[in-house]
């Protein structure tokens, strides 16, 4: 049974195919979420059917496979059970790959007034509320209240942050600026900051300075050595006292690992990952398997980044194992083979670092492109993610500019 | 000054391109939905992207027109201000297209339990209920409760609930089928409950035969004479008491005119709609006036029907009539043109009454796809429909079956 249909467990679940095993998928969603592209959801470039597959296609071709929609509330080891909200599942083997969420650090006020970009539901709602924003603006006379409103702080200048924020000022200048021909482009300030005193601290040095360069032509405001303390619905607090305008705060500084480590009853590693053997097996527990975000799989003394690479490399050596494992053979160790990271910056500019290859500017971008529009995970996805691409880049226009109120049913 | 961007609404605003005035358009959502597709929203077919466009989009190549998001909330006819829930707009001349809603005709049981299919929100939480439902079943041991989950009553037999349950069979039969191999389709109902002794009332009696029949291909079961008297969340009662085990209601059975409509101190017709001229000003205030759904225009002693035909003629009317006066002309009558309809029972079927031409099945089918493709509000989203419908149409399959959960913001 594979918990999380993520990179991780989709891609274990993908490897088993021809094990003789029956796999179970169960996850809180009904859906994959191509997370590289959530950002594009969330800058009104890309609709949820575009980054979202429902996992019960996904696994279709695979013949041994099937799905249960369930939240994880716990694991009981000794009797080898799942237990979910809607009850419990028993498992010869468990793979455990719920992923990661957002980690406020313990900051109450952070925790309340910042948003996420971890869930599809939480890239929609930044959407509502940036186009919210701009609307708003529209009948308010006070131009201290209006730079306010117009003034959007990322938090965090990792890859997600560096992409929603070159993203959020190409869709306000570019393209809200058609929409809004009364929109004064002086009052709309996006901030991106970061703790430490570089952008995309895994990059090489040059690629980091590239991309600092290159986020401020598109009118990105880089605030580097700047730690955020408090935030208000208003404003932010910096370490140093300091006190900015803000609106609306995304965070994308942190991450620990899913809730579910939790309820495994082992003391969890730093962000809250769980430790496992070199096999990747819970220790002590041979037919507990943790993978991806969750798990704290080290590569001699440093831990594993939380990529998606990792995940399905992960994934991958797990369902190799299993296979083993029915076959009555034993656990091998995993080894990770790093291929490389990039990030984009927007329109014609993104960073690429693959092996003893560095990109930046316009060629990191087309790597970009062809890199992520391959590995959307489905034919007609490439199609339509490649039309709103080509749409944007020709007429600066993002499609998707709806502002859809919360909705809700009662599912069962 | 042009309350709502529906059909009505925005056709005014094109209208008014040319004249002399400044047009400011009020709606509370900040899109245009094309509401024909929203049962294809309903049966995951198409993303909200592709079935609504930002109004503000539509309007920019209009050059006089702009935009503002607000509910109305009243309407002061002797200080000629719009009130909104934002704050209140002066106009000289107002035009109000505010359209409808669902009626339930004060049935509480029908407005709490029944899912209404007006607005994108209800299309999401519909399509929402119907995977989250067949999803659940999956957990569920007791066979009655399966078959209760399962039951989809559709109320009213017009082209709406003709088009729905057509399309949420061929989901369920066709789609869904393949993503759960354990799902009996015997257990599956989907029910057409019209109160009247045939569907499609406005149709040719062949036509509207031929629709049935088609409809039971399809596997919807078709009740006619069938008037609902009340509603819980597992059943319905019909007004001759008998009781169906249903687990979701789809009201399509009755619209009024929306609540805009009662803000005004007048007295009402039938529907809710208010009363006009035949120049479509409101009677007493020559610079009011009253288009679409909301509007109860007759043509001879009839009332207009509910239909976008109407809607945009209306709106092209009012707009040369405004023109007129603030070239001090006067306002002309309005004179409505049938130009047909058509609904749609599923893949290969659909009826079409244009004029002296009637058309059934697959030519009908044929007709209905390229109405609706050519008035698909944008270049862009034509491409995007059409890639769906194709996809569909050769393997049986329906891209969008995400289950979002209710996102929430607080926009200001």
């Amino acid at each position: 049974m594979i918990a999380g249909a993520g990179f991780a467990g989709l891609t274990c679940a993908r490897g088993l195919k021809n094990a003789p095993v029956d796999v179970l998928l169960v996850d809180r969603n009904n859906y994959h979420l191509f997370t590289p592209l959530l950002y594009q959801v969330a800058s009104a470039l890309l609709d949820p059917g575009e980054v979202a597959r429902p996992v019960r296609e996904l696994i279709r071709p695979l013949g041994n496979a099937d799905f249960r929609l369930a939240r994880v509330t716990g694991v009981d080891l000794e009797r080898r059970a799942l237990k979910t909200d809607r009850g419990e599942l028993p498992y010869d083997y468990l793979v455990l790959a719920t992923g990661s969420q957002s980690d406020y650090f313990g900051n109450a006020s952070l925790a309340k007034h910042a948003m996420g970009l971890k869930q599809m539901e939480e890239g929609l709602a930044l959407r509502n509320r940036v186009l919210s924003r701009v609307e708003a603006t529209q009948w308010i006379g006070d131009r201290e209240r209006r730079r306010n409103m117009l003034t959007f702080a990322i938090v965090g200048g990792g890859p997600t942050g560096v992409e929603m924020a070159g993203a959020l000022s190409e869709l306000i200048r570019h393209v809200l600026k058609k929409d809004y021909p009364h929109l004064d482009l002086g009052e709309v300030r996006v901030l991106l900051l970061e703790a430490e005193d570089s952008l995309l601290a895994t990059f090489d040095p040059a690629l980091r300075e590239a991309a600092r360069r290159s986020l401020q032509r598109k009118g990105v405001e880089v605030m580097l050595g700047a730690r955020v303390a408090d935030v208000t619905d208003q404003s932010i607090r910096l370490a140093g006292g300091e006190e900015i305008s803000v609106g609306t705060v995304v965070w994308t500084a942190g991450v620990r690992g899913s809730e579910v480590g939790a309820l495994l009853g082992v003391k969890l590693l730093r962000q809250a990952r769980v430790p496992v053997d070199k096999t990747l097996q819970l220790p002590g527990h041979p037919a507990v398997f943790v993978i991806g975000d969750l798990a704290g799989a080290v590569d001699g003394a440093n831990p594993l980044p939380m990529l998606i690479p990792v995940a399905m490399q992960e994934g991958r050596r797990v369902a190799a194992t299993i296979g083993d494992m029915v076959r009555n053979g034993g656990a091998s160790a995993f080894v990770y083979k790093d291929p490389g990271t990039m990030a984009t910056i927007g329109r014609n500019s993104a960073v690429a670092q693959l092996g003893r290859v560095r990109l930046s500017g316009f060629p990191g971008w087309v790597m970009w492109l062809t890199v992520h529009l391959v590995n959307v995970v489905s034919f007609r996805s490439r199609i339509l993610v490649l039309i709103n691409w080509a749409w944007d880049y020709l007429f600066y226009d993002r499609p998707i500019r709806l502002v859809l109120r919360a909705y809700d049913d009662h599912p069962d």
